[in-house]
């Protein structure tokens, strides 16, 4: 890293756990574009003033993590509005003492949609119904998709997530058959359940894109069934890496070129 | 500079007009010194949120300078007595949420009047008496003299800090005799000032030792008027390096040698 001065500008992260992805893939990025920055992640118990003091600080960006996507809602001046739209929001950009807020997972699944060419007439099926399945499903929405059920344990939350945008619910799993299946859930993930696999292999054969959010590991039980089923397939590794891409630009005012969010996200995850 | 993690405990400072030399100063030592620190200079115009969020992001240290050097005292837990005493901060301490305030200005005038075995007994001629005034005079007061004046011009201020400690207040230049004469005026330091020489050279003459708080430059018309002469010289970067190594031992826990200072301030003003 060049050294600090005075003037380096500096972003942060806010999240219950911190870990050191953000603060790895920033300043590599930094240091690749020779941005005067500097990245550091932070955990708080006290979220209204340490959005105070990013405020006072003049804290360029900050970066928000669970718990605290739907607390800092309150705390900004503006919110856009596909971040508003989905009531939670990762990204705080401070203009001035100005904070706006935006949602840029919403964005990186809008953005793979798009570079996946998915077929909005395509038959989707989305495991989840947290925050995360909140942008899943706003930005299938968004992207003209009208056949998407939510498949949710969660009586509460899931077929609430589904009522907001006319699509289905379904509390257990459906026979095979949706074109395009997503795992919002924690299945499959580092820990507990490691060795789980989201979807059944019926429904992963059936299937022509399988989409895992779980982003650690890189290569889930899902991920490595579609790929042995030569599935086109979409990895949680990809949406945290172009989420983080896009508060980079917003934080900076530069776009990383594709290969450099891949050396980045290469080196956030080493 | 090594690369940042999660980790990394963040310092700060706080300033009306930063500057680089405290960034330069505690990096140059974090690096040395092989922890895993990294410092930053801030301003602000909401010290109330800025030491908000100092508290709420768990940063572990933050220097204090003009304006907000008065502030900040009813903003923090604890204040070291000597701080309380001259009503002057300049360095707080955040152990888990709970800011201890201290002057390492005191603490570094202090050491210097000891190192340089001033004598007790002599007579002092201290010219000011705005916030590093009050560090002087409490510091030799502190240290057991007692023939102390300070001389300023202003009519409010000069007279309430010598009463403060039983010493003498004067408005206008005594007659050349004082031991020990300290200069903690703008007169010489760099800018409008500069070609002041803060004692006339009959002062300088009668004088045995030559004490200048000013810091920018090293060598202002009084130290380099005073080298000439023979006299013992106490500079203003040797103080603004030895409070930053007061700083940077509470913020860390660890005590640079004196070379490692002289080099960090080196550094620090390059």
């Amino acid at each position: 890293m060049p050294e600090l001065s005075k003037d380096t500008v500096l972003c942060i992260s806010l999240a219950g756990r911190p870990s050191n992805i953000g603060t790895r893939f920033h300043n590599f990025l930094y240091a690749e574009l020779d941005l005067d920055f500097v990245y550091k992640a932070f955990t708080t118990t006290d979220i209204v003033a340490a959005i105070g003091g990013v405020r006072a600080l003049g804290i360029r960006g900050c970066s928000v993590s669970m718990p605290f996507k739907e607390a800092v809602i309150p705390l900004v001046d503006h919110i856009e509005p596909s971040a508003a739209a989905i009531g939670s929001i990762n990204t705080i950009v401070n203009d001035g003492g100005v904070l706006t807020a935006s949602n840029t997972d919403y964005e990186a699944i809008a953005s793979v949609i798009d570079s996946h060419r998915l077929d909005p007439t395509a038959s989707v099926l989305v495991r989840g119904s947290g925050g995360m399945a909140k942008a899943v499903v706003a930005a299938f929405h968004g992207a003209g998709f009208t056949d998407v059920t939510v498949l949710a344990r969660n009586t509460e939350a899931g077929p609430a997530l589904a009522a907001a945008y006319g699509f289905g619910w379904i509390a257990d799993d459906p026979a095979p058959g949706a074109s395009i299946i997503v795992n919002v859930t924690p299945l499959g993930m580092n820990g507990a359940d490691a060795d789980a696999l989201a979807f059944s292999p019926a429904q992963i054969d059936a299937a022509r894109t399988v989409f895992d959010v779980v982003a650690f590991p890189a290569e889930t039980p899902l991920i490595r069934a579609a790929r042995a089923a030569g599935k086109d397939v979409i990895t949680g590794a990809e949406i945290i890496a172009l989420q983080a891409a896009g508060q980079f630009a917003r934080y900076t005012g530069v776009t990383p070129t594709a290969d450099q969010i891949a050396r980045a996200s290469a080196h956030s995850r080493a």
